[in-house]
């Protein structure tokens, strides 16, 4: 494929990566998801300041991963494309991202209680969510992470991990490809819920780290990924995309 | 534009704010939503007694702000109409009104657990919600707020806020623009289950006096506004309006 | 109107009550309501053997208070149609009878905790919810109230009420009307959702006395009533009817 | 009917069930639901590798009760495939078997809250739940039922019952046709969230053992079968069918 089909092909894929994350309520109006650059690695692509429900191919627009927009749209960006630029730049294994705010991801960032996969799909967000906390670093703010310095100091505490939390915000997560994100975020998402219902009756017993290792790499391997993706799109309105 | 090109535009921004707060579960068969005049500041428009989920233009009807009807329109107002105009009669700075019922709010009317703003979309609720009862200067009523008297009672107890609950019954909400009316409702509910899901968990870490400054600031600006007005616009069946 | 038009109307708005259950998630597949007779008071109208969702005119049946069909028609009833002749037969004020398995009313048949009225609009289902449970009279049995003595049974415990739960099984309630059996039912289920939200809480102030008995004969009134029948038809897809 | 028509009117069951697990949210991408052949009892029926809200007849192949592929069909097949050919094996009963992930059962599989029938309608997933764990036998895997061996560990955990949980990842049902499938499925998942909602409120009084024996025959009888095969049918968008 040439360089501008594998760009088209990309846009074509994040716009029904939004479609999917706004179907199956993981993002709602006020978050995002990404894609980086097929071919040039210093570049993401990401909707104009949008709510995912709606993003159409023409909303996608290329940033440098320091969130300076590669064109001269008018157009508003997102405040927050920081976030994305910042885990592309920290983590060249990462093709994707997205930024949500899931209504049941929220309470394991207002409480002391971590969020850990209890199921077996949730292995995909791996063993550890970090919280980052917007005020010892920047004190009182907007809750917005709407610079670099802010993007990157999340990015740190994401690590090397696919999902952290931001107190009282939402969450971020950071995969492979845009299959990927949609895995992980979603999953992301049931186990929150799931966890949520099951603490009333006690403590879960949670996957061990050797479940969590096996199980997240069978589910990211291709065979899981198009099984989800035939699903997602069909359920979003695109079947046999 | 001409006063009665400024009228329709209202009106039909109002329908538009009806049918959001109806489709994102807000308002129920019993709830409403009004705006104040826009050339007329003594006067507000109000649908008749409908639900606001199947409220059309013709629906709407005019109002003094003591309740009377400005118009010989036989049809029903809502036996409710006072609240709105008595906010609009305390607070010059108030051009929309909402009172709903959504489920999620009313447990804080119910117990002494504050309602706070646990995530930054909620900031625009304000650091302070208050609980209106009704028992103490009223009595045993039919919990209806239908006379000018309790609707100014209701208002002494919004004070300079944006939301206040109605023990046993709702809440009522006051912003600046009908666009702003439609955040405050909805992140109102969302804040509620938010904190209803995590109080299990333990005691949520709310956000700080400053958060809820800076963040309620930033999201009733212009670009937060158009892009969730956008949203909610899609979602309920009138996209690009 | 004739007695024929006047039948021919009772099941249409019969229909519709059906629909409205089913579409506000009151009735699933195994619930039902009936209106008495318009002209025949010994005589009560019911669909077959069928969903409440999927019922449609030619599925409405006329029954004699034991429970008998009066047709030789060879479909084949509910086994349950003894809830509904028992309670008209005891209660010569009610006029529609709907019996559900509402899945937030079924925990307060399971431990000790009343259902009480906590906001206004469930102040129609009475201050007093009794509990019926067919163990100390009729011991193991399929939980299914199929002979007139189980329906004599529950409508006792009914009494003059018109909200009774029945133990793992599910509600019955009654109502002057079918749009008072539509609002009955649910505000009953809106009550019962928004009190087990509440309970984690904290103990909620519930209605007093006089806030259930005025709130209830408001509501019960023509406009709310008509209101809400406006409001549920259109959401059940039968709008203006 | 001849064979073929018999082994054709199964897959269109199939599909039927396939579709209707889906939409009453049993069944998310990753479940699967099985028939016995019809005529060869050491076959089953069951869909390539795909979620069954978008499975066709297109999709149904044969496998052996090994989970061997009755054909050179070169599509991918469920890697849980096990799971159905172990529970025919040993329960020439069983001519139907789901696997699901049904969010509110999962809880029960991660604490010592065993799960009983509350209500009548789930007197059909039986007394007792069993719960399977596969790191006894196991250790750590990628939580797939994806051999022979495990599958069978699995069918012996369920041993003469109706319903079993699997730790940190979901349930299988079991039962006599596929209409049976569904009803076992869906109350189960119904009967999860009713305790879940229950147990925050005080011990629920559960079933009794005659309650259960003696509602369970009735609900797998033809009649409620049939009536809730109609509404499920019409539900998924297949009415009458």
């Amino acid at each position: 494929m040439s360089e501008a089909t594998l760009r088209d092909h990309a846009i074509q894929q994040l716009v029904l990566a939004n479609r999917i994350l706004a179907h199956e309520n993981v993002i709602d109006g006020f978050g995002h998801v990404s894609v980086r650059h097929p071919t040039k690695p210093d570049r993401f692509l990401l909707s104009r300041s949008r709510s995912p429900e709606v993003v159409t191919r023409d909303d996608i627009m290329e940033f440098a991963l320091d969130g300076t927009l590669v064109s001269d749209d008018p157009r508003r960006p997102y405040a927050e494309r920081f976030i994305h630029g910042a885990v592309y730049e920290a983590r060249s294994d990462v093709m994707s991202v997205s930024h949500h705010h899931a209504p049941a991801v929220i309470p394991f960032s207002l409480t002391d209680i971590a969020l850990r996969p209890a199921f077996h799909m949730a292995s995909v967000i791996g063993a550890h969510v970090p919280v980052w906390d917007s005020q010892p670093e920047f004190g009182d703010t907007n809750m917005i992470v709407d610079t670099l310095e802010m993007g990157r100091s999340l990015a740190k505490t994401l690590g090397n991990g696919r999902t952290a939390l931001l107190r009282g915000h939402g969450a971020i997560c950071a995969a492979p490809d845009l299959r990927a994100i949609c895995m992980v975020s979603i999953f992301m998402k049931d186990n929150a819920e799931l966890v949520l219902n099951t603490l009333p009756l006690g403590q879960p017993k949670y996957l061990t780290g050797g479940e969590i290792d096996k199980a997240g790499a069978m589910l990211l391997g291709d065979m899981p990924l198009a099984r989800a993706w035939d699903y997602w799109t069909a359920r979003a309105g695109f079947p046999g995309i």
